[in-house]
This record gives C-alpha cells, structure tokens and sequence, in this order.
C-alpha cells in the first residue's frame, strides 16, 4: 500500500535543501510587481523536464534543453522572469538568456550548465538585461520562500498557485524526521493548450530519485494533468515544468521496483494534477471550471481527444457562462473530436460535485426525458463535471478548462498597449 | 482564355431552371422569421456535395447521403429548415428527415430521392414536424427568389450571403442567351471551423456538367474556400455544399479537357470563395475580417496548416479586435501549427487593403524597426491582411477568419435558453 500523502505548506521550498525567493526588478510596467524568482538549491539536484514542442520555442526552452544535455540531467537552480517571454527575439535573445544562466553562475557559484532560465510575459522584445542583472546582484537574501516565489511568476494570473506534500518515508532519513517531501509551483493563465502551453511548473523533492525514472514518471504525470488543460486552445512558446530532488531525503534512490517509488509517483502526480486543475480554475476571465470525464473510449488517444475537445470548444465554454446546459455543444466537440465511436451510443451527463449523483442528460445518442432545471442547477457553482460515455470501448481520460467570459477578450484586446 | 466572369444578382435562382423561397413556418420563436427555405429545379439536375465529417453528423446529413446515392448523384429540390438542427435526435430524426423529403415528393411529383433535406439550428430537440408539414403544404407559390430563400436558412446570421456570375457561353444555347450562370447561398456564422463547419451552401448552374468531373472539382473548391475558414475553431454537424447543375444552357458537358471547362471552374472557384469570405465577415460578434496569406511553406499541407491556425488562434483573434498589432500571438500560432519551418527565418507583415504595401513587422523571426502607428493603422478598417512568409518552401495558402469580440460571446451564453 502506498504511504498517504499529507498536505503541507512551503510550496518548492517545502522540501529539504531548497530556498526560493522573488522580487520586482522593474520588468513589469507596474511599480513594485515581483518579476524576478529564483529557486536555489544547496546542492546539484537530480532534475527532469519537459518543454513546449512549439516550432517557435524561446530562447530560454532552448538554453534549458542544452545546459541540462551539458550537465548530464542536472540542476542546482533557476531563474525566471516575467513580463517578457524572450521569444522571437533571435540571436541577441539566446545570447541574453544565456547571460541571465551566467549572471547567477557568476553570483552564486554555480557552474552555468547548472542554471535554468525560463522568461514569461510579451512575445518579441528584447530583455530588459540591466535590469535583470541588476534584479540577480540584489536577490540573494530575498529568500521570502515558495509563496513568494510563486507570486514572482505570474503574468495575467489572479493568484499564487502552489501545493506541497509529504509522506513517510521507506527509510530512515539523515535528519530523523523520517518524511520525504515534494512541492510545486505554477502560473499561467491564458495561452493554455499545453503540449506544453505558457505555463511553467517548478517542482521540488527531498527523495533521492534515479534521474530516467523520473523522467518517464514526469513524462507521464504530465500527460494526464498539465497536457490535459485547456483554457483558450493556444499553445505557447515557452512552456516549462521541472522537477529537482536533492535526495536530502537520504532514501533508497526511488526507481522501478524501489520500496516507496510508488508513493513518490502519485505524489508527483497529485502534484502535477493539482497544480493543473489551479490553472484551468484561474484561466483568463473564467468563473467556473470544468472537469470532463471521458469513458467507454475505443482508446486512450481517443479518450484524451475527445475530453480535450469537450473544454477547448468555444460554444461549450460559452453556454458553460451562461449557465446553460446546452448539451449539442458537447455532442458538436465530441463529434468534432476525431475520436472514433457511433452517434447513437453516446450518453452525456452533468454533476455539482464528484460525489453526488449524475443528472444524464443523454442516453443512446438522443435527449433522456431530464428536468431542465436540475441541469442548470449543476451548472450554478463555481465547479462543474461533464461525464461522457461514448460506449466505443473501456478506456477513460480527464481534461480540466473553464469557461468563456468577457473577461478573456478584454484581457487579450490590448495585451501589447 | 477564361472568359470574363461578371456579377449579376438573382443568387440560387439567377441560373435558368431553379425557383426558390421561403417564408415563415413557427420553428423559430420571433414570429414571422422566415425558417422554411426551397429550392427547386424545373427538371433533375446533375449534383455534387460535400457534408460534415464529424461523427455525430445530423439526421438529414445522413439522408443526403443516402438520396444521392439512390439517384445516382442527381438531385431536384432542396427542403432547408432553421431554428432546429435534428441532430442527436436518434431513430426518430432519421424518420423526419425522411419525411420532410416525402412531404416534398408528394406535394411536387418528385422522386423522394431526388429531394436533399438540411436543417440548422438548436441540437438534441425533435423536429416540429407538424410545422414543418403545414409549411411544406403552403410553400409552393412562394417563389419570391434567391434573396428570400438566402434569408430563409438564416440562424445567428446577421444578413443573407448570395452571390451569381455569368459569362459568355462556350456553344450557342438553346434559348439564344449565349451565356452561363452560376450562383449560390450560403449561411453560417458560429460553429465555424468547416471541414465541414454549420454552414450550408448551394449552388446552382444552368451550365451542363459531367457528374464525376463536378464532384472533384467541388472538393477541391472547397478545400479552397469553406474549409478555409474560421470562426471558432468548432465543427458542426449539419455541414452541406450542394451544388446542381441543370443543363440548361445546352453546353457541350464540361468535363476535363472540354473547352470552357477551365471558366466554370473558376466561376465555382469564386462562387466558393466570396461565400466563405462573407461567412467570416459575418462571424458571430465579428467587427474584421482577416484574410491570412501564407507563402514559403515547405509543402501545402504546412501552408494550410499554418494560414488556419492564425485564423483559429484565440489570442490573435483578440489582438485584432483590439486593433493591437501583437504579432507574439501570430508567432505563437505559427509555432503551434504543426507546420515545419525555423523560427529564424518567418516575416509577418500586415495590410489594410491587398494592393498597398505591407507593413512588415518581422523578418528573420525578429521584429524589424516598424512604425508602431502604422502597424495599427493596418488593423482599423474592417479589413485585415496578415501575411507570412514561413521561408521553408514554395507552398502557398489563404485562410480566411475574424476577430473575437463580447458579442461572440453574448450570442453563445444562453443559445438554447
């Protein structure tokens, strides 16, 4: 059985062997905004990526995916600013992000390869690197911690996202306290379709980790929470998640087979979703979030298509505002989809919560005889769940979005100005 | 030579042969809003069509199919319904489109097989068949023309779409006329990522035509022209292109190789293209139309590829209604395309108008020195030309799509309620 995983507070800084801080350098047009976030570890971390598959990856995707091919998958620390994504800002963009890498080398005495960079915010100017290098020689001491760090990567985010967990650990740890922690942190808002999207996750753990297993385990953990939202259908540019174990924990290197690993696995999974799922709820302009659960898929692809068609269709999202349980919108995406299955097969149904009963809306591909006012009522809160079965076969899939309001448009019109 | 093509009205019916109207059956709650359209051909006419590929294709998509089929790909009347789509409708929908085919066989002397049927509208709710069955009883004499039958398929629409051509006829014609014409009709405003999107279209042409050579060329002008187009990124179910030829003008059958073939083509060409133009222009909420030109991609496939993802990326959508020139958005659609090509080596530009120079915003993948002023100037009329220069090829393609505005949204709230 696996250890249960417990919440705590802290963040990336939750774990052994991290400090974190962030602070405004001036990027942001508004004064005193944090822009400048720095995650710090004691020591080199066993560390595992994954990055946008954009053609037009930036700059600081591209510095990242080289420093952790120099260093043999490592990393002691990150630097990340907001207010400027350092894309298509050609060969002066690369050479800056690789200053910024160099500027915390030179600082903390770290050797550069050591050193991710990740850039959020506008497409095509180039960095403001005065006043980063400035933001960087200041930092050090500014270690106010995870909350502070996940303030300091927002863009159009409302609010700080972060989770920590710990669990008991298999072994005894160095400093007795006999638990393994893991903690994220994560912003993004709008540009959410990842595959990656702007989003960037930073993640922290004390469990010691071979470095191929974590990244299969990341790999997979990403692909069912973060490539699984959808708030706008955009992909981005600069999409980010990294994990770094310090192995503080003391424990058994956790790998396939390794007594704990297991735990350490849906924890980093609950992480991931968590953190996830906090992005959907806080896409841009949205009020409510969707969780669509997908089953009787012919397939896992089909599954995953056909939830991620179901949040990223703009009529669904729309009518989801509105509070209106319009149903041939979810027929129009699933049908839309590319996932293979028959019309008259389909059943569609809405609930408030997880826990509560279904209201099925659709059986057999046509209209159940439901009361329309139990539909709208599940559609009142702040959370609504859309179950699908598309009786083609057994496989399942979760996608998490949100609706469409005003609120998207008007903080997309005049992004630039 | 193709020979000149000129601009005449009449819509459906400017082509020898075709009667059409519509009028006001009680589907659609606003009395006295036309929902009930015909089309009618004095004689059977040789047809082409192309329909929704989404698996939950609508009742009457099926029965077209199945008529033209049975008729060996000839068609003489057109029955159209708004307000309802009868799709998701099950055992029950297939039955009423049927008979909405039967209704008009009975009341003209038609073969029911010889009858298309489309509907568009609200999903999952019965078709008013009754209705449907007094409208269909009074419908005959009300011919009042391509206009009110363009009016009549109307949903979110916000003005009818027609457009007909005429041009000098290859032989003489049997009435003396000595010329061809072809028009159409067409709706759609929401719903609108064709492939197909809910946009009907029909066409209709006194130009005699072989079956086969009708058929590809329709699929490649579509492929051109509807399949080019987007509003919001979502298939619909009820899609149909119709085209019926009637023979009339007593031309030798155009066909491959048969002189004056080349000239038809090129007026469906642009019989398609002008429709599916309007249909972006009269996206719900819309205040611009975009018509993205993309060159120097390495295959067309990657061209298609890269000019709808422009059309489809929400926040470029937004940018543009906002008049903010954020090229970062049109980069990052580009990336996220799914087309090949280096980051290093994309220009965008913009234009008001297709004959003024463009304004250049990016070259080599890095913003060039513009005119911040004139990079707006380009998006304040109600007329946008992105154009982008990938570098990777010779490939070419135009999409066609539209801003994002409140008013998409207000219009998709509370669409059922």
């Amino acid at each position: 059985m696996a250890e249960a995983l417990r919440s705590v507070v802290g963040g990336v800084t939750a774990a052994r062997g991290f400090r974190a801080g962030a602070m405004s350098c001036g990027i942001k047009s508004d004064a005193g905004t944090r822009d400048l976030a720095i995650l710090i570890a004691d020591q080199p971390c066993v560390a595992a990526a994954t990055f946008t598959s954009s053609r037009t990856a930036a700059a600081p995707v591209l510095v990242c995916r080289e420093h952790l091919a120099a260093a043999g998958w490592r990393a002691q620390a990150v630097i990340i600013n907001s207010g400027n994504a350092n894309c298509s800002t050609g060969a002066q963009g690369l050479a800056d992000a690789r200053t910024m890498a160099q500027l915390v080398s030179d600082r903390f005495g770290i050797a550069p390869e050591l050193v991710m960079v990740s850039s959020t915010g506008i497409i095509g100017r180039p960095l403001p690197m005065a006043k980063i290098a400035s933001g960087i020689s200041q930092i050090e001491g500014r270690y106010d911690g995870g909350q502070s760090f996940a303030e300091g990567i927002l863009t159009t985010d409302t609010r700080a996202k972060t989770i920590a967990l710990e669990w008991d650990a298999p072994d005894p740890t160095p400093d007795g306290a006999r638990v393994l922690r893991i903690g994220g942190s994560t912003k993004g808002a709008g540009m959410i379709y990842p595959n990656m999207a702007t989003m960037l996750c930073y993640i922290t753990t004390d469990a010691a980790v071979d470095q191929h297993w974590l990244q299969r385990e990341l790999r997979m953990a990403v692909a069912d929470s973060f490539n699984m939202i959808c708030v706008d259908g955009d992909m981005s540019t600069n999409d980010t998640v990294l994990v770094m174990a310090s192995g503080l924990a003391g424990n058994t290197p956790f790998a396939e087979g390794v007594p704990g690993a297991a735990t350490f696995a849906a924890a980093l999974r609950q992480v991931t979703q968590t953190l996830a799922r906090e992005i959907a709820r806080d896409g841009e302009g949205a009020t409510k979030v969707q969780e669509v659960h997908v089953a009787g898929a012919a397939t896992d692809a089909d599954a995953r298509r056909a939830s991620r068609a179901v949040t990223m269709y703009r009529l669904w999202q729309c009518a989801l505002a509105g509070g209106d349980p319009n149903w041939g919108r979810i027929m129009g995406a699933l049908g839309a989809s590319g996932a293979e299955f028959s019309h008259d097969r389909v059943a569609i149904g809405l609930s408030a919560t997880l826990t509560q009963p279904v209201v099925w809306l659709v059986r057999d591909g046509v209209a159940v005889d439901y009361d329309q006012a139990a539909a709208k009522a599940q559609l009142a809160g702040a959370e609504v769940f859309v179950h699908v079965d598309l009786g083609a076969g057994t496989a399942t899939a979760i996608a998490w979005g949100c609706d469409m309001t005003h609120g998207y448009i008007d903080e997309n019109t005049t992004y630039t100005r």
